[in-house]
């Protein structure tokens, strides 16, 4: 029986390069003939992303209120946990997952839940499937929007004020100060291959 | 302001003549002058009745596990509740709803969940918008089988074995011992001008 993989998350707000180091991560895990299966959420599973087309682009112009989105965003990742990374895991793969619980946590509390209620999903939902190790991409938001505009990058900023960026970077740096067991920050204003040197890091620490 | 309205959810298994109930409801509220808001779950509102597609017809042969469904349902009843039910009752209206929580609770717990985990969302979501009344429609499955057959129906029963009908029945009758304050029973193999009356007095009582 091979050894169990590792469940690896990526969180951070918009504009901290997630794919770039998820990417990375993945190639590094290849070129050491490490297998590796790298998914994301909301989705991950076909029912999973048919619940985030729901989620991200509701019909109609209709709006989910906090707790009917947070109750969806878990029934998806039931069926991602149950379906998908949790096989993965027991076969001897590492996981590298795009956001997961951390996100819900940051943003369905923006969106007014108390964080009580989620704790109770994630109790219900998550139990012991908790990540090993969630690597939290942070930096000023100004510092990252002036970045993505220098690229020419499409601005995904742009559709949100500026104070609801900063309060998503406060949100998962409190995260990461509450579960420093398994988050470390990683600073997201640094060249890509520094950011991937030190995610490489804190996987050998977890190891 | 006018009086606030009252929920009344229909419940019980197939054929039991839930549609012939709620329509004699319909109809004798609005002879007598009062509104009425008839709906139904899963579904109801516009987001809800996506979630209901999902639900009853996964895409591509996927199968929800007995959690994942439950937390899809709470959230659709969640939006039901929150945009529907309770501005109807709010603004005077009565509501008669084709199916509830008390449907979740059965097939759930038919599927393996614990009794617990859809109290706990219950407790979440429903919370104090319970029923004011709730009609659980009740008769021998064989009774009921025949009488479908013989209407030339099409028969919704033989897609499940006649003993799954016969544990949902048992559900129900269970459900309404344990909520006797709220449910009454109905015999359902009567004629449905004598199963409309016996409603009809429940309804009475109840006020």
């Amino acid at each position: 029986m091979s050894r169990r993989g590792r469940f690896i998350t990526i969180e951070g707000g918009e504009g901290t390069g997630k794919s770039t180091l998820i990417a990375g991560l993945e190639n590094h895990f290849l070129d050491h003939g490490q297998r590796v299966t790298v998914t994301r959420e909301p989705g991950g599973t076909p029912l999973a992303e048919a619940l985030r087309g729901l989620v991200l682009s509701p019909p109609s112009d209709e709006r989910w209120s906090a707790m009917s989105e947070a109750l969806l965003v878990y029934a998806a990742r039931r069926d991602h946990l149950e379906k998908l990374i949790e096989p993965a895991l027991a076969e001897g793969q590492n996981v590298i997952c795009d956001r997961f619980a951390d996100s819900t946590r940051v943003y369905q509390r923006l969106g007014g839940l108390a964080p009580a209620i989620i704790e109770m999903l994630d109790d219900l939902v998550v139990a012991d499937h908790q990540p090993d190790l969630t690597l939290v991409l942070d930096g000023p938001v100004e510092d990252l929007m002036a970045r993505r505009k220098a690229r020419g990058g499409s601005d995904v900023f742009e559709a949100m004020p500026l104070e609801f960026h900063k309060d998503v970077r406060q949100g998962f740096l409190d995260l990461a100060a509450t579960h420093p067991d398994r988050c470390t920050i990683i600073d997201a204003t640094q060249p890509p291959g520094i950011v991937l040197a030190d995610a490489l890091n804190a996987i050998e620490d977890m190891i």
